[in-house]
């Protein structure tokens, strides 16, 4: 069986969607595309010389009875519309982060997929299927390091357009850790605030970098997140949960060990597309899979999608006022509770 | 274009790849099998759904006009002449190891390849494929250490079974150390030492473990491998290349990181199985892809396959007189000269 | 020339600096000692074999004419007497830690010190001597980093006894962080602010642990410090500094790495005594080297004992108010400005 | 008690140890000193302020009744007869290496010694004293690793000047790994065999670099030893012993870790002199501490120093013969049997 994928939105990452699914994952097909360029549309089928429609809106492409799933890779602010017209059609949905761009659009997609009464949506967090926090889950839910107490980690990049501005540190960066993290020790956000240290004389004037954003629990953990978009040395992502028995650490990837020039060195990356470029392969073959096995997908949920988006308005209310701000999230429906483990 | 894929042999090896190719890779299709034990055939395609044709023997699967390609996991001593029969149909062929149990097997399968004029064959060493191998190749080819002068390699087994005997150190487990090293260094083979240090007491009687096999290769590179099979702590690959300005380390696998106990340790792989999981992926994906986009197999060649035998014959030798071996390799034919890289 | 040593209070600590100037180091010599406890005085004097008059108060010994430099050893309530009382005769002191229990009381020696004119006293912060902080400091001044932004440090105990009670992770634990760490980054602190995670189920009922101390200095460095003394797994110190160019790490203690029941481990100490062992001989040694080469101590000042008592004090209101307190420290005086460098 | 020593040899180390036991360490003193250049023993005088005499021999040196201890300084062809000038005075000996330049003249010392009827001889191998080595020693003791099969060791140089012959990687170099390598494996060599690699275009002419220099001992275990003294990147010495159970290795010496311009590092040392310079002052103290306690010296004896230079010799001949040869060891007397552990 081959899942029959429509595709919005037919820009850089959607035609590395379409890549994937064509060239290197088994089990799927894309046909059908739309995009809000259409010749951008008719490019991408061409590029891949792919064997499908070309759509002139998103719900018409939702509503072609060939298309099993659809791919969300527009432009953000037009996720929630996507989304909502693929449910509407009773499609599966695949949606790039963001889901929505506010709270209240994320939560109409939680209630639209629970009317329609079974999961259709898997928002496109990877970082659930890159090895190493596979690794770091499973320790921790093993209880190898005890109940966790306290997280630390770090994203880094070594530098950031002009473009960049305080806010995206918590919107466009942070929100990868605010995804993996509540998954990784199984809790939810109540607090957050935000501190700001010394700032590095590489970021632009508009940019407060770096950035501390301290996330409490309702358990009670502490996570101390740095978010650092000009650290200079390389894309560095790190992660560590200190528990009552030890410390867990998520791996550092694999790299050549040299002993050179009177120094024993392995690479840091400098590319963000590098370090979690296998974990997109896993996360779209498992959206397939999963399908096609349990009826679902098995990935971050809407659910996922909206403490993300509630979570990233309470950093941005905390970055602004200085203060610790509560992560006002609706309590969990039922609905989401049975979660098929990934495996 | 789908590479339609003529399986034989159906046991443990050869589902595995049916598997890969049906459910994980893009681009192949399995649409023949054959096994000795035909029945085996018959439950490899009711197990995978397989659309394909169930052959009474190898020369009629190569024959059927629908096969492109040839997968040979059949048992080693019938490998010789399943490739014989897959280039007389002029079919590429993918063999797992070995090529041939005899030098003069591999020789003849060469000597078929030439005469069909194209490369049709690929041998299946996957280690070339593994990502901390390409890194290490790629930082000796690209100077980082200066020119090699030495190399240690380190392969261990946590324990083998009765049935395992001291030849077997060098047939089974150091021909993947023979492949990918001479690769590695871009050098032939001249001769071999074997000494045996003092025996592990969880070796049984008839098993001389550890072995350190001394190969000296034509530009004078000394290479130390270690075969050691019941070395009780974990399955360990570990290479290391001396040069003269530095030295480059094969990367450890990326695993969890932690505080415990009183210690800071990560995690030895026990299952070698699970240590070049990907590269089989990747071997298998690179032999489609290059068949599509060049025409031939970009992989280890029969040629390849041919320096193994005549590499792990001269290892054998050397295990038993305990003196200084030759290894007699032909001059390389300018046939297997003009290689593609690997990506 | 021999330095000569009063000692005041031989205890544990005290018989260990008499054993460590009579048995391992050069050109010391203890010749005067008292104690609270007389029988312990003679007891010691016995033990190490001294040729020392045993005193019956601190002033006496200090007045001993034969006496160059006192030793306080004494407990913490008596620093401030014994070390004024040293100064009062004109005799160098080495104090360990606390200079005084409290701001006024270090300040009341500052200006002893200052009044005498010439600087006598020196604290007992060993870790300033340890070589690990010795590279992160000269890798700092080097500006091997760039300019410090953030500083994250870690002091883990594997457990404490029922005594030990909330406000001693500052008084007792984090004040060698506080005096090393502004050592390091060359810089004043300027507020405290205590968060309390998730507590570990193995601290007694009037603990709180683990805590964590944010502080941040004059010139914006925020410093993340953890103090987790029921860790569990081993004591362990880190210290990371996060500058605009990179990052530097004190170095783990150099420690056994093995291979071994499918781990590569290297051990971490579990005794917090072993860890700084070497840093002791080399402060007292320095200590009496400066003395005769400088004339004066060159270590730790009395105006560092005067901040990490000023700054454990806010330390303590920040954990029980919950809030960020100032650090208020006065201004430096100019007689503290001029230190010749740690070698 | 202090321990009175006279110094045969005051050129660089002879100053150096002058120097340790004046200004660094406890319980020793010199109070003679002589010197084949006298103004240069005048000189050494001087320079450390010694009250010590000045003698035109070694001879009347050794005779001074107010000597306890002799160190032997000298150039390597002075030792011998130093040495047993010292034994024929009755005086403790402490000898930098090599105890004698040939198998014969350290066998007339050991007779010599067993002639006066106890130890006084203690030879300068300062690695026993490394607390590297010493951690390894003890884990391979205490079974960590269990039964020893084999050795990997290093040692390597960034560059040796032109005066530096291929004899000399055996005798200046390997000799270190020699001496500590039968302590840490409680084994006495049988063979020794010499291979040498491609040659480094860095090594000058007449200079054979690197080499393998593969040693069996009695016990079957086999030991490779590379040493390479033109390997550019550092002064870097490595030992891993591979047991039944596991492998032990040699600590790195602790060192700054750095994330900076893309790399995950540390430093790797340059000079040779840092790399022991602790295991110097331990060496000299545990020769003067035990010497106070038990009444002999605790370290390296005239045996092991025996055993080095025949090691030494037989490692020569193989170099130039290319085969394998014995290292034609006594049998071990009854009175270097029992030798209190070092601590």
């Amino acid at each position: 069986m081959t899942l029959k994928f429509g595709v919005i939105g037919t820009g850089a990452i959607g035609r590395e969607h379409i890549k994937r699914i064509t060239d290197k994952l088994a089990g799927g097909k894309i046909v059908a595309v739309t995009d809000v360029n259409l010749d951008s549309a008719k490019q991408a089928v061409e590029q891949y010389s792919l064997d499908a429609t070309i759509y002139e809106d998103d719900q018409a492409l939702c509503q072609d009875e060939n298309v099993d799933a659809v791919l969300v890779t527009s432009w953000g602010p037009a996720h929630e519309q996507n989304v909502l017209n693929a449910i509407e059609a009773g499609k599966y949905v695949f949606c790039e982060k963001p889901l929505a761009t506010t709270a209240e659009g994320a939560m109409r997609i939680v209630q639209a997929e629970m009317k329609h009464g079974k999961k259709l949506v898997q928002v496109g967090f990877m970082r659930r299927y890159d090895p190493g926090y596979v690794q770091l889950k499973n320790a921790i839910d093993a209880n190898e390091i005890g109940e966790p107490l306290m997280v630390r980690c770090v994203h880094r990049n070594p530098e950031v357009p002009e473009t960049y501005g305080t806010e995206m540190a918590v919107v466009d960066t942070l929100v990868h850790e605010i995804d993996v993290l509540h998954w990784l020790i199984n809790d939810d956000y109540k607090s957050v605030q935000v501190l700001y240290p010394k700032k590095t004389s590489r970021a632009h004037a508009g940019l407060k970098d770096p950035q501390i954003i301290i996330l409490e629990t309702k358990s009670g953990i502490i996570i101390n997140a740095e978010v650092f978009v000009n650290c200079h040395y390389g894309y560095d992502i790190q992660c560590e949960v200190i528990g009552e028995d030890g410390v867990a650490y998520l791996p550092e990837p694999a790299s050549l060990v040299t002993r050179k020039s009177a120094q024993l060195s392995q690479s840091i990356m400098t590319d963000w597309k590098v370090r979690f470029i296998d974990a997109y392969d896993v996360e779209l073959q498992d959206f397939m899979d999963s399908i096609k096995q349990i009826g679902e997908p098995n990935g971050p949920t809407a659910w996922d999608g909206y403490i993300a988006a509630v979570t990233t308005d309470a950093c941005v209310k905390a970055q602004n006022s200085g203060q610790k701000e509560d992560v006002a999230l609706e309590e969990k429906p039922a609905f989401y509770d049975n979660k098929a483990a990934v495996n």
